[in-house]
C-alpha cells in the first residue's frame, strides 16, 4: 500500500541504541583522556570523522555532496524531485577541550532520521538531506558558523578560504588538503526548510526536568572590548590615595556587568569571559586591563538599555578610579525568532510523543541561525548534565537524546510531507 | 695637618654632574628604545655594567673583591683596620623593563661619596665600601634580593646557586660563566653598618615637596595566591542566577582588598597584580581565577587583623557566589625598623645640609632589610619623577640625586668617624 497516509497521530520514534552508539562511534575520533573530543575543523581527524559520517550515509542509502567551503549534503530522494529539500544538522567538528555532544548530536539524530525512516519504510513528498557544516565552532579558523555562513552569503567565500589558523595555514588549503574543497552553493542548492537539534548547553531544562526545548528564537548578541588604563606603580610605596588601579576599575565593570544583567528582567545575560593584567606581576599595581563584555537579551529595546547603562557605569567607575576606559564594540547580533511553523512543528511534535516540554530562547549561536535568513528553520533543545558544554565533561542521558531526534524526525516529516509508508 | 678634624657642620657635598654622568653613563649598557635600561642579572650586559663599575673603582683608589654569590665590594682603606667597614650600596641589575636609577642611584651614590672624599682628602677611621648586591630584582632568578640574602646568611648558598632561570640556567652556572664566582662570606667580611640610597619608587616625596626621605623602616609584607573554582559554563544560556562565575567572585576580592586597605589607617597597602581567567574566553563564563594579594602595613599586629579581614570576605564572597575560594600564603615579611643611630644619622644630614626632609617607611623590600640583620643599617629616599619605578620612564633629579648622595657622604662618615683631612 505505498500510498498509505500514517495518520499525524502515529507514534513514530527512533532507535535509541543505534543513535547513541554512532554518537560513542563519532566519539572516539579525537577522543580525550578526560572523555571529550578534540577534533578541531579541517584537521586530519576532522577528515577521519567527516569520512565516517559519509560512510553512514552512503549505507543508510543516501547519495553524498559538498559545497564549496567543506559542506557536506547526504540526500535521501522525496517522491516529488522537483520540492527543496529539508535539511537536518549541525556539526562534526568541535572545540580544543570539547564534547561528545555539541554538533555531533544534531548531525547524528539527522542520520538517524533517516535509518529510522528506512526501517519504517516512509518516503517523503520533499527529499531530505542530513548536513555537517564546516567549522562552527570557529576554534582553530575564526570566525564560528563559518560553513553555515559562506552558504548563506552572510560570509565570502573568497575572504573565508583566505582565513588563516595560528601556524599560517588557510582554510582554503587545508580543505583541499584533506579533500573537501568541493564546487557547489546555495544557487544551485535551494533549501525548503532546516531543522536543528542540539544540547541545550545551558542548565534550564535540567533545572527544571524538561525533556525537550522548543526553541523560539536566539538571544540578541552586543559584545564588547574594554581597554582600562590606569598607572602601573609598585605596589609597596604607593599610597592607596594615589593610586590609578586598572584592575580595581575593572573589578568594578564586572560587577556593573553582573548587575545590569541581573536587574534586567527576563533572559539577561551579561558575562566578562576575557580579563588580562598588565603587567601581572604580584607586586606592581596593575597599569593596563583589557577585559570583554558579553550581553545578551531577547529585545533588541532591552538590550541597548543594558548597553546604555554599561556606559553609564563606564563614566561613573572612570571619574570614581581615575582609570581611563576606553569601549569598543566588536559584534552585534539582532535577537532572531525561529519560523512560527517551524517552532509549532517542533512543539506539537513535542507534545505529542508526550515529552516534557518548554518554549526556550537559545543564548548561544548556531548554524540555524543563519539558515533562519534563508528558509524556515526551527531547533529542538535536549537536556545537557549540569549545563555544561565546551568541556570534556560534556554528557546528556540516551533517552533525553532520542527525544530529541524523535521529535525531530516528526517535525521533519511535517514539513517534508509523507508520500507513502510501507504497509 | 692630617689630624685636623673637621667640625660636624662642614658643608661636604657631592658633585652632582659626575654622580649624573655616571648614572647615564652605566645606563647605556642595556638602554632600551623608550629610555629605560634592560640589564637582568648575570647576563652579558650584567657582566658589562660590573666591569665598568670595577673599572670606576679602581680609578678612584679601591681594590674590589667579590664573594660566592657575585656582590662586588670596592674597598677604602680607613685609618683603623681592624675596624669594620662601613657599606654602601644597592644594585645594578634591573627589571625586564626597568629604569636608569633603581638600585644604580645606590651604588653610583656611594661610588661618588669615594670619589667626594678623595677629592676633598677625607681620611675616615674605618674602611668604607661601596657594594654591588648580585640580582636584587628577582626577575630572572626568583627569589629578589638574593645577594644580600645569601651574604648575611638569609639564603642558603648551594640552594641558591642551583636556582634556574626561564631557559634553564642555573645562577651558579651564569656566575661562574661571566666570571663572577667568588670565595668569600660574611664570615670573613665583618660590616659595620650599611647605608642604602635609593629612588623612593613612590609619591609621597614629590607630592609633599620634600627632597630627602629619611626612611625609618620597612612595612611588614603578607603575600597570598588565591584559587578561585566556579563553573566554567556557556555565556548565552546560562542564566544569571544558575552560574557559579569565578571571575565575579574574583571582582569582590579586589574590591575587598581595596576597601581592607582604604579603611585601615595609615600606611595600609592592599594590591592585587596578578589575575589570571581561565579560560579566558570572551563567551565562557569563567570557571577559575588564579589571583595574588600583597597587603603591606607598618604595624605587625594591623598586618594580621588585614588578612583577618580578607578571611572574612573570603567567607562571606565565596557564599554569594557560590565559588570556592582557596588561599594560600606564599611570603611573610614582618615590619622591620631600621637602627636608631642610622636614622639619625641620615636626619640630621638632612637637616644640616638644609633640605627638606621627613620620615618615611619604605613599601618596598630592599637588601637593606637584609643587611639590618647583621649589622646597624639605614636607607636614604629621593623622589623621583610621578613616583614611577620599575618602568623604563622611571626618572629623578640630578639635584634631588645629589642630595640624597650628600646625605649618603654624610651619613657614612658620622658612622666611619674623621680621621683626617687634607688642609
Amino acid at each position: 500500500m505505498p500510498n498509505s497516509q500514517p495518520s499525524a497521530s502515529s507514534n513514530l520514534s527512533v532507535d535509541q541504541d543505534r543513535l547513541w552508539r554512532s554518537l560513542m562511534d563519532l566519539g572516539r575520533i579525537g577522543a580525550t583522556p578526560k572523555g571529550g573530543v578534540a577534533r578541531l575543523a579541517l584537521t586530519d581527524l576532522d577528515r577521519e570523522a567527516r569520512l565516517l559520517f559519509i560512510a553512514w550515509c552512503e549505507e543508510a542509502g543516501m547519495s553524498v555532496s559538498f559545497d564549496a567551503i567543506g559542506n557536506i549534503f547526504a540526500r535521501r530522494l522525496g517522491r516529488d524531485p522537483s520540492r527543496a529539500p529539508i535539511l537536518m544538522g549541525s556539526h562534526i567538528d568541535t572545540q580544543p577541550t570539547g564534547g561528545k555532544f555539541d554538533g555531533c548530536f544534531g548531525v547524528m539524530a539527522g542520520l538517524e532520521v533517516v535509518r529510522s525512516l528506512n526501517d519504517l519504510g516512509i518516503e517523503t513528498e520533499a527529499p531530505i538531506e542530513v548536513v555537517a557544516w564546516t567549522n562552527e565552532e570557529g576554534s582553530r579558523f575564526p570566525p564560528c558558523m563559518m560553513g553555515s555562513g559562506v552558504f548563506t552569503g552572510k560570509l565570502d567565500l573568497d575572504e573565508t578560504l583566505a582565513k588563516k589558523d595560528g601556524s599560517g595555514l588557510s582554510v582554503g588549503d587545508e580543505l583541499a588538503r584533506i579533500g573537501f574543497q568541493g564546487k557547489g552553493s546555495l544557487k544551485d542548492h535551494p533549501v525548503g526548510g532546516y531543522f536543528e537539534a542540539h544540547i541545550e548547553q545551558g542548565p534550564v531544562l535540567e533545572d527544571e526536568g524538561k525533556t525537550i526545548g522548543v526553541v523560539i528564537g536566539t538571544l540578541g548578541q552586543k559584545w564588547f572590548d574594554l581597554i582600562l588604563t590606569g598607572q602601573e606603580a609598585h605596589a609597596g610605596p604607593t599610597p592607596m590615595h594615589l593610586r590609578k588601579d586598572a584592575l580595581l576599575a575593572a573589578a568594578e565593570i564586572v560587577r556593573a556587568v553582573n548587575t545590569i544583567a541581573l536587574e534586567t528582567s527576563g533572559t539577561a545575560c551579561g558575562t566578562v569571559g576575557r580579563l588580562e593584567v598588565f603587567p601581572g606581576s604580584r607586586n606592581v599595581i596593575p597599569g593596563r586591563v583589557d577585559l570583554s563584555v558579553d550581553f545578551r537579551h531577547w529585545s533588541a529595546e532591552t538590550l541597548a538599555g543594558m548597553v546604555e547603562s554599561l556606559n553609564e557605569a563606564i563614566v561613573r567607575i572612570g571619574v570614581q578610579t581615575g582609570v581611563t576606559i576606553e569601549i569598543i564594540p566588536t559584534a552585534d547580533f539582532p535577537p532572531l525568532s525561529f519560523h512560527e511553523d517551524c517552532v509549532r512543528a517542533v512543539r506539537e511534535a513535542a507534545g505529542h510523543l508526550g515529552y516534557t516540554h518548554r518554549d526556550i530562547v537559545s543564548g548561544a549561536g548556531h548554524d540555524a541561525i543563519f539558515l533562519a535568513e534563508i528558509a524556515p528553520a526551527g531547533m529542538i533543545f535536549v537536556p545537557c548534565e549540569g549545563g555544561i558544554s565546551h568541556n570534556e565533561a560534556e554528557n546528556a542521558a540516551p533517552s533525553d537524546l532520542a527525544a530529541g531526534a524523535s521529535v525531530l524526525l516528526h517535525a521533519v516529516l511535517s514539513r517534508a510531507g509523507i508520500a507513502a509508508r510501507r504497509s
